[in-house]
Parts: C-alpha cells; structure tokens; sequence
C-alpha cells in the first residue's frame, strides 16, 4: 500500500526537500506519496517544520509519527493536539556544523584572533597566547551535539567539563549536574558554550546570577537557543567586563533586530544562526529511516520525551 | 663528574630558561653547571640561539652537541664550523601550539568569521558554509608540525591532503610528493598551509607560477618560514583575487617592517610570529633529555642531516 507522507514546512523548505525526500524514499525501497496537501485522515507520516500552517494534529488519525525537521522542537512538543510520536531531527551533517562553528569560535577567542583580523595600528606584539590545555570550557548540554563539540575540544587539549541536567556519563569528559553541579562548572570555566535545549527549565540558564559567577573575562559561546541567556543581564555583565566576549548565533528574535545593542556592542560578535544547519540530503535520510523503522515496527530514532520537552 | 652546559642565546633567554632548565637537570639527576661563559675546550653541550654571540664551533673540542632552542636551524646547520652534531627543537608545547593556530585560522577562514567580527552594516545573511568535508586542505609539509596539522583537520573532517619532498606515508593523510604532486595539491586546495623546513630548496615554494594553480580564492596559512612564500607574487595572486586571504605568521623580516603592504591588504592578516613558541619548562626537558641520551650513549632525539639541512 502506498503511504501518504505529508510535507507541512514552508515553501522554502519544500524548494529545498521534496527531491532529496523522494530520493531517499525511492532509495529505501519505501513506496510513498510525497505530498504538501492530504486528506488529514489518510495521513501515515507529517514532515514537520513550525514553519508550517498545521497546528492542529487531531484529525490526522491514522499518522504514526510527526518527523521534525528541526532539532528543536519547543515550538510543537507543548501542542495539546499532538498525541501522535514526535521525532527530532539529529542530522549528522547538522552535528558537524555545529562542531565547526563551536571549535571555530572558541579557537578565535582562545588565539585572541580579532585583534590580528583588526589591527590597524599595525601592532606586533609576539606574546603566545596559552595553550588550550590551560583554557577550561564548560559545555552547558550534553545531548548530541554538545558531546560531539566537548570530544572536538578535549581533542585539541581543551580541559572540557560537561553540564546536563540530569547526570549524564561521557567517556574522557568529566560531566557535572544539579544546580551546585553548574556553579561549579561556571566558576571554573574560561569559555562557557550554551547547547541546551529550549524548555521552561533552560530559560535564562545564564541569568545575572549565574553570569557573576564566571571568571573575569570569560568568553560565552551560544548556538544553541537566545532564551538561554537573559539578554539585559548579559549586556550588564559584557559592560563590566566579567564575560569578555559573547558570540551568539541565536536569538531570541531572529533575524535580530536591527536596533538590537548586541549589533553595536563591542564584546559582541552576531553570527546569523549558521552554526548548524539541517542540510536536506542527510535530513532526508533520516527522515526516511524513521518511516522504515516504523513501518518494519522498530522503535524510533531520537524520539521526544513530551514530559522533559526533547 | 659535573658537566659544563654553555647557554648560548640572548639575554631574554636566558630569563625564560635558566630555572627550568635547572629543574630538569636536577629531575633527571644529570650533575652539570648551566652557565653562559666557559672555556670553549671545557664545554660538554651547548644549548643555542641563533641570537647567540657564538658563531664560530671549532674552538668547543669536547662538545657532544649542540642543542637548538629553535625548531628552525636554518641559521646554524650551514655553519662550517660546527662538526658537532646538531639536534631540533621538538617541544610537544610547540606542536600544541602550532595545531591551534593552524586549525583556528583553518575554520576562520572556513566560516567566513571575519565578516560576522566585522559587520557594520548589521547585515544577516543566514547562509550557511559548507562543511569542513568539502573544504580540501594541502598541507605543504609533512613533518612533525605539518603532520599533527594534518592529522588535527582531519579529525574535523576536512578532507587533508600531505605534500613533502620526499615521499611519506602518513595514516589516514593521503601523502603526494615530488613536483608533480605539489602541482596537484595545489590544484585542488581550497586552503594551503605552508610547513615546510627552510632550506634553499624550499625558498618561494609558493611562487607565481604555484600560485596559479590554486582554485579562485583559495586561502594560504603561512605559519612556516616567511622565505617559502614569494612575497611580491603572492600580493599580485591576492589582487587578482586568485588568492582570497592570506594570514601569515612568519616573514621575511620580523617584526613586519611597518611600511609592508602586507599590513594593509584588505586580503592579509598579520599574526606576530605566535603560530607556535617554543615554552621553557616543556622544551628544557627536551634539551636535558638529548643530554641524558648523550651521556647513556644513546641516540640523539630530533638529530639534523646536515646534506637534508633538517
């Protein structure tokens, strides 16, 4: 029997994945209709991005999974409508990305970059900075991008602590948790990345409380959510120079606001949420792997936990 | 019997040097004095700069080697005078170094970060950049520094590609050598990365005829020697755009003389020779080690050919 897959993400999204979705379809062997109109009822699967104009998941009766095509998913996993299993997306080429952009960052900061990139008073001054090896980072988040960026800076000899909620075990990290787990972390931490997912729990995780506990001069990397951070608290602490340079890729309005003071503030670098995007032809695949996992009645891959929110 | 070691190197030297390389005489229980004035005739090993008022080695008649504080003995091996045998630097504090600096400008450049450092218009562009797997790397020396490079960007994904003189065999790094395989090295680069020993044959390896075979844009890591680079072709290949950025950190004259036009190219970054230092307590346990070999009979670490003059 032919299934019916249906496409609810925008226009760009469609322009970017209906060819690669059919491909990995036909390249699973899997026989389906691609489609971005359906009768609800006849509906197996929803490829879902909050792009979408479906809101309402109830009378889509007999869908078997709703596939995010987003990591996060705080903008559906509260949906009262969505009985149906939710999976996110962990693209792998999304993994990789998000690595690059992580240990690009932190290597900048770590080599004092900018004042090289912008020198114009031509100053040579040869002192070396230190080696990674003296530079302790905190990564906040140890889902699967937070590990892979923890592995990708421990080996380039970055003394790496992880932080989760919930205690986690990660071979060559040591990994704190709990509320003392994370003032530990942050009291010791030179660079401070931000991979946490969006929930009511994570909302300001470096709130002014929590910022004034960092070394002076720390340097704060957030890919992960703008909500993680309490902007005004954040300015104040860039203003005095307790967090030495914020990096922040995400917002809580995106694009951000031309007005916004993190364009204009001199500890501040914006980078336009590029530092881990869903790339369609691996996205596809894992997609498609889902529909086959649960057409075969294997469980799915990286299936929400509606109660933890991701 | 107490040994005599002559520290023959600058006076700034000598303040970085003289506790630790006491410590780690005294760790490896070698008996010696560490002085900077002896009877030539009495002296058991010299440890040297090229910043040394010592030039001429004959009069050191008992000498056993002569220990470089400098990676680079580009100064020192074509000395007629020296019969003594000659050992590199080989810190592993300096290839730590060396690997940051190399894989920090690799993913700058990568990420196109300068644009987002510097971004007046507030532009947001959410473009992404590809990934590190199809961003090809030529690493134009395969030594110890060139190899942990290779190996770091490797394990980042970017697909590396080893030059040498002679032929190597590196695992995971697919080795080319010879003229020819420069050539194809450089014809598929999006970023080159000179490593090489300065020697004559390998001064203005990146000449314009090199240069030419580069991909349009393509981006050239200097944190070598400044000599393997032909500064005046390299400015043409970077007006004409054939070459889209060059961050060096090694020149002909250090430090950059500041009328260079390299200080002021939209298209140059100046790094003040910081890519990789030689650290005093990591490298005085390499020289005491050369000294404990020595004296074991043997065989010296990191020993210079004098015909290869590395």
């Amino acid at each position: 029997m032919t299934l019916t897959v249906l496409f609810a993400a925008s226009d760009a999204n469609w322009q970017d994945y209906a060819a690669p979705l059919r491909a990995a379809l036909a390249d699973a062997g899997i026989d389906a209709t691609l489609t971005r109109e359906a009768d609800p009822a006849g509906v197996d699967y929803i490829v879902y991005a909050p792009s979408s104009p479906v809101q309402d998941f109830a009378p889509f009766t007999r869908c078997k999974a709703v596939l995010s095509l987003w990591a996060g998913v705080e903008r559906i996993v509260g949906n009262p409508t969505l009985t149906q299993p939710l999976c996110r997306m962990v693209d792998p080429a999304l993994t990789e990305g998000m690595v690059e952009w992580v240990v690009g960052h932190a290597l900048r900061h770590h080599l004092g970059m900018d004042r090289h990139i912008v020198n114009p008073g031509r100053v040579w001054d040869p002192t070396c900075p230190p080696l990674a090896r003296e530079r302790p980072v905190a990564m906040l988040g140890m889902g699967e991008l937070g590990t892979a960026c923890a592995r990708a800076l421990a080996a380039l000899n970055f003394p790496v602590t992880g932080w989760s909620r919930t205690p986690k075990d990660v071979a060559g990290i040591p990994c704190l948790s709990g509320e003392a787990g994370l003032e530990q972390a942050l009291c010791g931490a030179a660079i401070v990345v931000t991979l946490l997912p969006r929930t009511p729990e994570t909302e300001n995780t470096l709130d002014a409380r929590r910022l004034a506990l960092l070394p002076q001069g720390a340097v704060i990397l957030n890919p992960g959510r703008g909500a993680l951070i309490d902007d005004a608290a954040l300015l104040a602490a860039l203003d005095a120079g307790r967090v030495g340079h914020a990096t922040l890729d995400v917002f809580r309005v995106e694009p951000l606001p031309q007005d916004h003071p993190f364009w204009t503030h001199p500890r501040v670098t914006v980078t336009p949420h590029i530092a881990a995007d869903t790339r369609a032809p691996s996205a596809s695949r894992v997609i498609v792997e889902n529909i086959r996992r649960a057409e075969a009645g294997e469980p799915l891959l990286n299936r929400v936990d509606r109660q933890r929110g991701y």
